[in-house]
């Protein structure tokens, strides 16, 4: 098992040597970035690894992906979160494979020992194996796949304005968002606001008329997770948009050009935005037979991955298995930070010698919400929904008060307040990504 | 000559066909911008063609590089700066070749006829035959490489961190900066204040005393084309960050770690940014002998290109070879701006019946600015030079009022307020740059 570890083993990460026990945290997300808040006065050294060195908000990455923000509104540098902690020490590093035996990390940078470890590695997009829709869709579960999708959107219409081609016109205009969860109905909108507000004026040779957006879902209706009430609000809301809705519907394969259902219908789209699932990114290494459970790691009450000690995971990777939870959480932000407490609280216990004492874990929803276009919204708690504008300013507070760093809320309202008094988006921009710079240069001395 | 043009000859643009003559204008720079607004009343059709759908300010560039604005405030897409402009048709293309027998552009998504043509293409990075340095170097010409450069800062201090050899992380953390004109300095300034305000609060692991910014100079001064005075001011204000100027001093070669001067001296470093020449960025196809006058475009007092009929060029590109400018008028925003509205006003003539009435182009100079740090500039008028805050001043108002767009204004104008209240600096991000966004999902099904 170890021998197929590409990392250089002999190597370990240049990390100081501490009397006291190191915690090692995989990922910050909303989970991973909680605890080593909780943890600041606790006597661990704390070492974070993310391949990223920034936090992602992931609630606001849909506004990202429909021009709405700037990837830098959405995102803080963890050294900068992180300036005035002085137990941590984060690195940037791709996390390979876990040895729970050695109680070692392999990473692309070497290895890491750990006396406690945290996975809180979230989540990534589940494609249900179908690798044409893994090949040609649009996903939305990072930054950079975020602005892959604000850039495709804008360079697919600037090829459409080219084409003399009707059909190939038209597929360059439509847009299919498979998935009627949150994300899928905040993309809807997004979009159907840029059909209906912005693309019209910035396209006046295109008819956009012809121009079809398509919620799709397998279900027969949206936010299955929410009440009917609060699916009908979110209809209504969408039918603004002249979103056009195939429920009990199944996409199963894409080409880039053609999307295919389940009942041999074909849709013709130069994008496809799949957000119809998502699944668990469990780490290698983590062998024990109840480990996966449905595509994430199957937790106690207390976060502990069963047979490994001194093992956790928090956040969407894990799943709270109890009696009343038989799937877990819900893959929410407020379970990975409600966790991330809980598992500090816990941690610091053991640190301190009361290690007996550790507290379950018992999640207190808050409420869910999902917003559509400029001023509706749907909020949801103890049962009661409600939409329409209040619903709307309450996400807008509730985001851009827990949107991280006081920089990043300044900007994001300042935008959003542009966008709502413009009736405008400000990020067309379509920028070539290189990785490096010099492929247009060309040699000056001829 | 017309065999080798890969661009499909039969098929043309999607342009529609109108009475009124085609201007065809080659990239929206300050120049093609700037004549784009001046011909809106005029009976033409126009034609814009850029390779992005967005306008560039070039003059903040440098601070999109050093993490001080994200790339959405310095730039604009055409689209909306020309929203409203009737006779105006935008696209998106790449021009391979002029034929100016034929009067036609071929383009790599067909050809197009025109009845004028301006060439507004700008410059581009001139690393005078250099190909390791080409290779290895970060240039900063567009909006790709300058969010290149503010990444590739940070992800070597990144793995400057990682690393235990005390020699690589010297070379992580070093910066050269080759070229002390304008650009070059601005630069410093920036990674002078990286240095001295940001990075050792972030990096508190990373001893800044082995940290070196290198500024390299061909010759004995900074800022050649501004005076003695302006030099002595701009040397004094980067003396501040303990910039290490090496003046007289040449680089012949870099290999990514090794830069290598003239007199045989190597310095170490990951990152060299290379500002020292600008070359016109000369489309394929103008093949008069007298066309190409020191990698720029040879045009008469009118901004004609010489024995072609109808085609002009403006901006960076064009070199207005006259008796008392026997070089031509320096690579600056104002002359550009001011080349527009000269040769709008001659075209508009020529559209109107009165073309013998050609007003040849003068340039009035505004002045030369450069600004070094949180608030120093060098700002230069009719041979009287201030720096210091006063200058500074100036230069903010100048960029603020002449920056695109009004949201851009505001935008700017917060983070500014923000950096400089502060002393903070908010897009330290390296965001991963995927052109498709599936290289890290995992099929599902497993």
């Amino acid at each position: 098992m170890r021998t197929d570890c590409a990392c250089p083993r002999d190597i370990s990460i240049n990390i100081p040597a501490e009397s006291r026990p190191r915690l090692v945290i995989i990922g910050g997300g909303f989970a991973g970035l909680y605890l080593v808040r909780h943890l600041c006065e606790t006597d661990l050294q704390i070492v974070l690894l993310d391949r990223n060195n920034f936090h992602t908000f992931q609630p606001l990455l849909y506004q990202v992906a429909t021009a709405m923000l700037e990837p830098e509104s959405v995102a803080n540098s963890f050294r900068k979160i992180f300036q005035k902690q002085k137990n941590l020490h984060y690195r940037m590093v791709d996390v390979k494979r876990i040895d729970p035996e050695d109680k070692v990390l392999m990473t692309n940078a070497g290895c890491l020992h750990y006396d406690y470890l945290v996975i809180a590695t979230g989540a990534k997009t589940n494609f249900f194996g179908m690798r044409d829709i893994a090949k040609h869709a649009f996903f939305m579960k990072d930054i950079s796949q975020a602005i892959d999708i604000r850039q495709r959107i804008f360079s697919n219409f600037e090829k459409a304005v080219l084409t003399k081609d009707p059909a190939e016109r038209e597929r360059l205009m439509n847009i299919i968002i498979v998935g009627g969860g949150p994300t899928g109905i905040e993309i809807a909108g997004a979009i159907g606001e840029l059909k209906n507000f912005i693309l019209p004026y910035d396209y006046p040779e295109l008819d956009f008329s012809k121009m079809r957006v398509y919620l799709v879902e397998a279900t027969d209706r949206l936010l299955g997770s929410m009440s009917i009430k609060a699916s009908r609000l979110a209809q209504q809301a969408l039918r603004k948009f002249s979103i056009t809705f195939l429920f009990n519907t199944k996409i199963t394969g894409y080409d880039g050009k053609s999307a295919y259902t389940g009942d041999g219908e074909v849709i013709q789209s130069a994008m496809l935005i799949w957000v119809a699932g998502v699944i668990g990114n469990i780490p290698q290494g983590l062998i024990g037979p109840d480990v996966n459970f449905g595509g994430r790691i199957k937790v106690d009450c207390c976060n502990q991955v069963a047979g490994y000690d001194g093992v956790y995971a928090i956040g969407d990777v894990a799943a709270v298995i109890t009696m009343d939870r038989p799937n877990g959480h819900p893959m929410l932000a407020p379970v990975a930070i409600q966790q991330a407490e809980n598992l500090a609280g816990n941690l610091t216990a053991i640190i301190e010698g009361h290690g007996s004492t550790q507290t379950p874990f018992v999640y207190k929803s808050p409420g869910v919400m999902a917003t559509i276009g400029r001023n509706r919204a749907i909020v949801e708690k103890s049962g009661f929904s409600f939409g329409g504008f209040p619903a709307w300013l309450t996400w807008l507070f509730v985001h851009l008060m827990t949107l991280v760093g006081f920089r990043n809320k300044i900007i994001a309202f300042t935008n959003w307040a542009w966008n709502y008094l413009s009736y405008d988006r400000c990020m067309r921009l379509i920028i070539p990504l290189k990785q490096r710079n010099r492929s247009d240069e060309e040699d000056g001395s001829k």
